[in-house]
């Protein structure tokens, strides 16, 4: 069982937390049962479990290590897990895995796909939020565009419960997302305060992306330019936005409503 | 200029961010231009205002003074300001203010009123989060029940943006709410996982109450026997729950949808 903070591969983990470090070492972090067992479900390729017994033994998903070889799983003492657990209420478990690539074109789609794309966004915990409301509404794809976070931040996967191992995903520029979008011959509704469509009077029935920006800055004149229609969604109050993963949420589940939820 | 750390008044600011002091003292902390206005606008009392002129010079709101006392400014240096600024990129100013009272009896309701009430809301940037979509709703008011947060944590002003001014609100125990709902005559339709219902089933123009439980445990036994219908949202996915503020945000916007959006 390892018990010191000092071990090599502990001070590693802690060192993931860091954008670079997953780069260069092609490495990231998953933290939660619930979240592994998706990965796992998903293919991707666990490298190493650090377990903490002690915690572990309350887990809702008790079953989650049975597929793991044991020679990738290490006990750990609840200090060095409280060390690295990166959330509270944590179920003992904390792994490494390999990222995937997320390209465009290994996107498979369904014959009218509806696709949300994030233009630019910098906090991860609304790229997880996106992710985990894309889960439940099992949308063709996320496409995140120029992002200013990497897909395994902690926070994207912690705030997304794991939407991010159970999503299409595709990372790539704006350009390139348009290019094939036009392709594909999806519709792109560009998502800002100022349009004069309302959501809720587009057909969401057709091949639909939608294009929601930055909370602080909104959308750059490249998607507003570029989109078949510029929607918005009713603010009848005194505040005048929403947050961006409310708003992608309140507009996905309208057009999977206008789709029968199919 | 106050520019002590040590200053009484600054230090009397920091320990506000715990519920115990906001009781006993009556008071409470609004940082930031916006917020602050929007309190203003709803006739809170505002107590002090500490402004780091600073920060305060690149504010979208420079007129959120004007209206008030000089006797009540005090400027601040930057170190002040970082002590007890609970946000990044904030603008300069943090007040104080009285909270006020939030009865049942004193909500003023349109003829077929909709209204959100969450049960039990332990986090309090959920509870801000669904104020803020409340507020773009313009729902007739939310009802917070049992709560585990009290409203004027730091964290439910600056999740909700200042809907925690903007947006009617009461507080009270479950069955008091379930009481004055019947008495109203308002149907309270239950979100749970298990609902038979689909919530975009439902006609949301009728008087309506959406009951909201929270992440970890869903709504009690209370509010799901006592409701006028149990409803959810379709889950799609792999994922079997959305963030509470998200599906608050979907069914709000779809009975809104049904109402014509006003």
């Amino acid at each position: 069982m390892i018990t010191s903070l000092q071990n090599p591969a502990i001070k590693n983990i802690v060192k993931l937390s860091k954008s670079k470090e997953r780069r260069d070492q092609q490495l990231f972090v998953i933290e939660g049962a619930r979240e592994l067992s998706l990965a796992i479900q998903s293919s991707y390729k666990i490298e190493t479990v650090y377990v903490c017994r002690e915690k572990f033994a309350d887990t809702k998903y008790p079953n989650v290590l049975n597929s793991l070889h044991d020679n990738i799983l290490f006990d750990i003492s609840p200090a060095v897990f409280e060390k690295i657990a990166y959330r509270e209420n944590s179920d003992g478990l904390v792994a490494l895995a390999r990222p995937k690539s997320h390209r465009l074109e290994d996107l498979k789609l369904s014959e009218t796909p509806f696709i949300i794309l994030l233009e630019s966004v910098e906090k991860p915990g609304n790229l997880g939020a996106v992710l985990r409301t894309a889960d439940a509404a099992a949308v063709d794809a996320v496409i995140v565009c120029d992002p200013q976070t990497d897909l395994y931040n902690p926070n994207v996967i912690r705030s997304g419960v794991g939407g991010l191992f159970t999503v299409q995903t595709a990372v790539c520029s704006s350009g390139e997302a348009l290019e094939w979008l036009k392709r594909k011959k999806i519709n792109i509704y560009a998502a800002e305060l100022e349009a004069a469509e309302y959501y809720q009077n587009i057909d969401f029935r057709k091949s639909s992306a939608i294009v929601m920006g930055t909370e602080a800055d909104g959308l750059t004149d490249f998607w507003i330019n570029n989109a078949t229609e510029r929607i918005k969604i009713p603010m009848l109050g005194k505040i005048d936005s929403l947050n961006v993963s409310v708003s992608t949420a309140v507009i996905t589940f309208e057009a999977k409503r206008q789709r029968g939820f199919k």
